[in-house]
C-alpha cells in the first residue's frame, strides 16, 4: 500500500508508519494470554521510558487523552482536596472544566493564551494558599505550541511538599522526563502522540503508593484508574473491552520508537523538523508567535498573513490540495495557524510543506509580511 | 495476508473480515472534512438500522461499550430520578454498579443467573413504585447467552408511561429492533459486536427531545453524551480525539452488514451458526444451559463436562491449539463454558470448532455425559 493519504502536520492523530497500521491486520481475544502479553509489554515499556520503574505503575485507559486525564484527576484527587491548575491555553482550561464537572475545588493561575506559568508564580500561590495539595500543569500546551517549564515547577512543588500532576499528552515520548527524579505523582499521555501510535487509548504513569491509596475515589465506573489497575494486576486484562487493534499498533510503534533511539532519537528528529519548518516559513515571511526559547518540538504557531484576502478555510484547502493537512489556530489574541512536527515526517515532507504553503500563498494572492523580530523571551516572562 | 489468527468464538472482540481491518491502513485528520463525512455516515446508517430516523439521534462515544452505557445513564437520568434495573447476569449488575457510582437511586429486579425478566415482573414493580421514571434492561445478557424479551417489557413501560433504556451491546445489528415503534428512549451498543467492527467506541441511539433536555446532567466531562452531540451538530467532529482508524473500519463493517442483507441477513447467518453449533455439541453429549426458546443467536452457554478431569484452562488451551478461542462461563450456579456465533464465522468454522471441542475432550480424557433434556421454558418462566 503506497502513501496516498495527506500528511498530517498536527498534534495528533498523526501520520503513522505503514508497519504500525499493519499491526492492526489481526484480531485478538481481549481476555487471551497473547493479548495480555501485549498489554503487559506496553505498560513495562512506558514505565521504562518515564523512569518510573521502581516507584510508579502504568495504567492504560480507553478513549481519548482527555478520558485519561479525567480518569487520573477523578481517581487521585480526594473530593475535598484543593488543586492548583496552571493554565496557558485550551488544555489547561480543560483541566479546570474537568474539576468543575467533578465538583472538586481548585484555584487557577491563568497566563492567558501563550505565556508560560513560571516556578515563581507557583511558589507565590502555594505560599499564600496552604490548602492546595496538588498542582496540575500541561507539559506542551498545543494551543500555542509552548513547552512549559515543568522542571522549575516541579522544584517548587517538591520544596512545598505538593504533588505534581503533568498532562504530557503531546510531549511524552519526545521530551525527556523522569517521573521519579522530577518528581511527579502522575504523568498522563496518549497513544497517538510522540510514540506515533493510532488513537484509541491514553495512559497514566502514577506513583504506586498514591494509586493504592485512591480506591473508591473516582466519580465514574469506566474511568476508575484504581479499579483498572487492580483488575490488570489480578488478571492481566483490561477491566472493560480494550481497543485491541490500537494496542497492537501501539506496541509496534513503541518498538519503532526504541529503534529510532528512544526519546533522544525522536527529539532529535522533531527538533530538526521544527527548525527546518520555522526557518523555511520565516524565509517566506511568516512569524512565529513565540520566541525560539519557547518553541516546542511538537507544534508551532505562526501568525496568519496580514492580508484582507486571508481566510483560514481557503488556505487550509489550498495546502490540503498539495497533500498536507495543517491545523487551525486556537488563540484569542491573534489570528494564527499551527503546523506540527510530529509523526512520520522527515526532511522531505517538511521541505514539501514549506513549498506547499508558499504556493498556496501565491495561489490565493496572500502577501506575507516581512518578518518582524519574534517576541523576546523577556516579554513573555514578565507578561 | 492469510487468516492465521485463531477464530474468536466469543461475544466480542470477534473475528472481523480482512477488508474491515484493511480500512485501518490509512491515517485521518480527526478535524478534517473527509473524516467528518465518515462519522456522519456511520451515525446515519446506525439510525436507519435502529428505525429512529424521525425521532432519535445517534451519538458515538469513545471507549468500550460500558463507557457508552455509563455516558447514556449519566447524561439522560436526572440526579434524583429513580430507575428500575432488570438484572439477570453480569451486565445487568454492571448497570446497577454504574448507578451506585453515580449516586443515582434505583431499584432492581434480580432474576439471578439466567432467568429472563418478564413483562409481568416489571408491571408489578412499576405499579408498586410510582417514583420509577425509567427502566433499564440488557437485550442479550451474554453471561448466560439469554435473549431477554424486550418487546413485552417495552409494552409494559409504554402503558405505564416510563422510559425504556436498552443495553443492546451484543444484539443490535443482528436482532431486529425499532426504537420508534418499541418505543425505547435510548439503545446503546458498540462497534465490535454484531456489526463486526473492531473495538474502540460505542454509541447511543437516543430520543432527540430527551437528549436535548439533558444538558448539564452528566457526572463526567468526557462521557457527556449531550455535549458530544451538540459539538458534533455544530462542527461535524467528535468532541475529543476519536479512534479514527476504528471508525473507518466500522464504516466498512456497516457496508458489509448491508451487503449481507442487513439485520435480517446477519440474523439468518448467526442463527444458522447457533443451530449448527448446538446440534453438533449436543450430538457429542453437551447440554445447553437454556431451553431452545431462550437461546440467543449471539452466544450459547454449555454445561461443562461432569468429569473430575475437567479444568477450563486446559480445555481452553486444547481448543486454542486447534485454532479457536472459546469463552469461559460466568455462572454462579453451574460450571459452564460459552461459545459465540457472531463475527466472521460460517459453516466451515462452526463444524471445525465442534470437531476441535470433540478432539479436545478425547485428548483430555473428558467423558461428556449423555445429554439430559434441556430445561423446559416453563421452568424458566416460573422461576
Amino acid at each position: 500500500m503506497t502513501q496516498k493519504d495527506p500528511y498530517l502536520l498536527t498534534p495528533g492523530p498523526l501520520t503513522t508508519s505503514l508497519s504500525v497500521k499493519e499491526a492492526m491486520l489481526h484480531d485478538w481475544g481481549s481476555w487471551d494470554g497473547e493479548f495480555n502479553r501485549l498489554t503487559g509489554e506496553v505498560c513495562e515499556r512506558l514505565l521504562r521510558v518515564a523512569g518510573g520503574e521502581g516507584s510508579h505503575v502504568c495504567v492504560p485507559m480507553q478513549g481519548s487523552g482527555t478520558f485519561a486525564v479525567e480518569a487520573t484527576l477523578g481517581t487521585l484527587i480526594p473530593p475535598a482536596s484543593t488543586t492548583l491548575v496552571l493554565m496557558n491555553g485550551a488544555y489547561g482550561q480543560r483541566i479546570g472544566k474537568i474539576l468543575d464537572t467533578l465538583g472538586r475545588p481548585y484555584l487557577a493561575i491563568n497566563k492567558g493564551d501563550y505565556h508560560p506559568p513560571r516556578g515563581e508564580d507557583v511558589a507565590r500561590v502555594l505560599a499564600d494558599k496552604p490548602e492546595i495539595e496538588q498542582v496540575v500543569v500541561v507539559h506542551c500546551e498545543t494551543s500555542s505550541g509552548i513547552l512549559n517549564p515543568i522542571e522549575e515547577i516541579a522544584d517548587v512543588c517538591r520544596e512545598a511538599g505538593k504533588r505534581l500532576i503533568i498532562d504530557s499528552m503531546s510531549a511524552f515520548g519526545a521530551v525527556p522526563v523522569n517521573v521519579a527524579e522530577l518528581p511527579c505523582a502522575a504523568l498522563v499521555s496518549s497513544a497517538n502522540k510522540c510514540f506515533e501510535g493510532v488513537p484509541g487509548f491514553g495512559f497514566a504513569i502514577v506513583e504506586r503508593e498514591l494509586l493504592a491509596a485512591s480506591a473508591g475515589q473516582c466519580h465514574s465506573l469506566s474511568l476508575d484508574l484504581h479499579a483498572q489497575w487492580q483488575y490488570m494486576e489480578k488478571t492481566g486484562q483490561w477491566r472493560f473491552t480494550p481497543p485491541t487493534h490500537v494496542v497492537a499498533a501501539f506496541l509496534q510503534a513503541m518498538c519503532e520508537h526504541e529503534a529510532e533511539g528512544g526519546v533522544a532519537g525522536r527529539l532529535a528528529r522533531y527538533r530538526r523538523n521544527r527548525d527546518r519548518l520555522v526557518a523555511g516559513l520565516r524565509e517566506i515571511g511568516f512569524q512565529t508567535l513565540l520566541a525560539d526559547e519557547w518553541l516546542s518540538p511538537i507544534i508551532t504557531t505562526f501568525l496568519s498573513p496580514d492580508s484582507p484576502n486571508f481566510e483560514f478555510s481557503r488556505f487550509y484547502d489550498a495546502i490540503k490540495a498539495r497533500g498536507f493537512l495543517i491545523y487551525p489556530g486556537k488563540l484569542t489574541v491573534a489570528d494564527s495557524f499551527r503546523v506540527g512536527c510530529i509523526g512520520q515526517l522527515h526532511d522531505e515532507q517538511i521541505d514539501a510543506v514549506v513549498s506547499a504553503i508558499s504556493d498556496a500563498c501565491q495561489e490565493l494572492g496572500l502577501s506575507v509580511p516581512v518578518p518582524a523580530p519574534a517576541a523576546a523571551p523577556d516579554n513573555l516572562e514578565h507578561a
